[in-house]
């Protein structure tokens, strides 16, 4: 089923995506707090001037007015958050006296942009973000441990390999070192665009910088080296170019590859095309690919950043990552990767013989969700085949006859006897399933 | 702590309120689902169409504008909804051939008002609704269920008993028939600011609608009428008053009060004096307040409409109520009803002796992990003192010793040997826990 959107730019789920949804934001949830993770939630407003921080995206805020605001006093004053960075960088630095330092949170938002719809791109969606914030000096090795956390916590929804690319800043402004190359950004911006232009077209937007044939070329080599094996880093090497900074660069990734757990391997590999375009980052930069399905892009990114959270002598550098949960999920749908066992979560429907006898069905479900099972009473004192077809039409598995004291299961077909203190539901049946749907 | 409000009206939490909510709202989530609701999420963003379907709450809506958007093209035609209840019938009308009726869900987000922020009110909070739905008729049940379902989810919560206050519609109109009172709306109206008024002023503002001194004494005598033995029904009809409405009114609490099973006696009564304003109800309403915290005024509200949801000749009747959550857990903690136990999700820290062992702790920790237990691994090769005091700034029960094959229980100040493979923290220690805290 589509996700409907009958204003553009904002989906909503059926009940059953929304099934779906929030599976996938359990998992994620439950990954993030086994790495010891903080849930926070922040406001979805922001005065402009915090969303106006990072520059470009500025120009897809949606700003707020009070429809009986005549005198306009707080008029176009503030706007919905487009992502959860700016605004946890606003929370660190309001909060810093109540937080403790290193200060790590996933965070599970709906963001909100302007742009005009598009195929994959939508107005109103969720983000799921993981931050590590430190006071002053961020540990090394949490540049590390965020794409090893985000892998797992991909590795665990519906969807085929993910993997995570590494890069580093280092790396590619110490290549621009090494060539002589000025204009650093520019070449993050068309790094950038690799993936989405033909290699003859990459070479070209390089040349038109002003680059020379063999600065060209050198780039080009190195945006073509990406694996899971430390190799990867002499191939770099052997390019044959000078800077400490690269050299620098290359040491955070050569440990990063050899950091991966066993149960990690081939989820996370470095790609030195990774380039994150104009975005604040510093150092360590990532994007995510689900194996097979590459064409959709990156499907969560991010990277470290020293200066977005910092007021006067104050700096809380940080390293993050962000999935495009509404995004991720349209693409979950598009391609039927996964299946939702039922559209309700009632395990148990008792039916009901007469309005007189109702109470009766009532004391059986009672029961039953003492017992924690989901357990709904037939709205209806309809005849069995009407109200059997009400549990058939929302997948509800079973119904419960009180007078014969007789449970039916409509998956396999049988009926039994069954007492409301003792009846326990075949365990797939209890929970709606999200089952997965591909090789 | 206090929920902080950097921009007035717009509440924000600590990692450790907010983990108080998530277990809120997990409890809630729990008995909806036991009650066979399905989880919707609607987006926040309605036309402007939509949100003055209500009239009188239209005066707080926020509208949107893009910032970059300067022909105006979309300037003010949507804003953020201000409840849950009118996207809900919006949801309902738009997908109507997507869902199965009766159609039953709960909706847990955000709404936006931008009402003067005072004591205890937000421009920025959380609603937690359920809904039932049906085309064309309504099953009778559905008004009695929805006092039961909400009395059991509110009662789940780390507060002091609630009690939901039941009244009809019919009741009040058949009132004012009997008494020949044409303007039931005025009437409506005094009687919902009953609590908020002295008992003269009460009756003296029920004597500025122009009624008699028997008409006010009558209606003072009915607002005075309340409980949870079926014996209120008599009271009512000791006030002498015939009308077939109101009859039926009277014959629908009964009934209410009749099903109350016994583990909920006393969380729900009839209550003469509940009116709910100028509201879209037609049938049963709903107030809810915390016995002894009665003075917040009600927690959760409701009632049955017909007319809400209607298009042409589809007409979908409901009946719903609403939590306003973020309000009762500004409650929770200004009357510090609940502690939590700790302030990340981290049950144990493995301290790291030196950079060259990281690994070996990195390995514990995920050892730990993949048994479900939320582990952190120490940022720092700091001295064992440093490790520990991360962890008990924290709340982190247990801090893992990699080289003694040890690990330490802060709590209980013991130490022992353990193997990742087989170490099981004590059950209220793995994950932080919310504790009530009344009599």
């Amino acid at each position: 089923m589509p996700m409907m959107t009958s204003l553009s730019g904002f989906p909503e789920f059926t009940p059953e995506e929304k099934i779906l949804e929030d599976e996938l934001i359990s998992r994620l949830t439950k990954v993030f707090e086994l790495h010891g993770f903080s849930h926070l939630e922040t406001r979805a407003i922001e005065p402009l001037s915090e969303l106006e921080r990072k520059g470009e995206t500025s120009k897809e805020v949606y700003v707020l007015s009070r429809l009986q605001d005549k005198e306009g006093k707080e008029d176009r004053k503030n706007g919905l958050h487009f992502d959860l960075t700016v605004p946890l960088a606003r929370y660190v630095l309001e909060n810093s006296h109540l937080l403790r330092f290193p200060f790590k949170r996933y965070q599970i938002q709906k963001v909100w942009r302007g742009e005009r719809p598009q195929e994959g791109r939508f107005r109103e969606f969720v983000q799921a973000d993981i931050d590590m914030v430190a006071a002053e000096t961020l540990p090394p090795q949490f540049e590390i441990e965020a794409p090893l956390i985000m892998a797992q916590a991909l590795d665990s929804l519906p969807i085929p390999t993910p993997v995570v690319h590494v890069n580093s800043r280092k790396i590619l402004q110490g290549v621009c070192n090494a060539l002589g190359i000025a204009h650093v950004e520019g070449v993050l911006q068309v790094i950038d665009k690799h993936d989405k232009v033909s290699p003859d077209d990459f070479a070209g937007m390089l040349s038109e910088l002003g680059l020379d044939t063999s600065q060209v070329q050198t780039l080009v080599n190195l945006a073509d080296i990406c694996g899971a094996d430390e190799s990867v880093i002499q191939q770099v090497r052997d390019l044959g170019l000078q800077d400490d900074l690269l050299e620098e660069g290359l040491e955070d990734v050569a440990r990063m590859l050899r950091s991966v757990p066993d149960h990690e391997k081939g989820n996370v590999v470095a790609d030195f095309k990774i380039a994150r375009g104009l975005d604040y980052y510093t150092g360590m930069v990532y994007e995510t690919f689900i194996t097979g399905a590459e064409s959709y892009g990156s499907i969560c990114s991010g990277g470290r950043y020293d200066n977005l959270v910092s007021q006067g002598k104050r700096h809380f550098p940080g390293v993050g990552m962000s999935i495009g949960l509404t995004r991720l999920i349209s693409i979950i749908l598009a391609n039927d990767w996964a299946k939702v066992s039922r559209q309700v979560p009632t395990c148990v429907l008792v039916a009901v013989d007469s309005e007189e006898t109702r109470g009766q069905a009532e004391n059986v479900a009672w029961k039953l969700r003492a017992r924690g099972i989901n357990t709904e009473v037939s709205p209806t004192a309809a005849k069995y085949g009407k109200q059997i077809k009400y549990a058939v039409t929302r997948g509800i598995p079973y119904v419960w006859f009180v007078e014969s004291g007789e449970v039916k299961n409509l998956i396999n077909e049988t009926q039994e006897s069954a007492q409301a203190d003792t009846f326990t539901p075949a365990p797939d049946l209890l929970k709606p399933q999200v089952i997965a749907n591909y090789e």
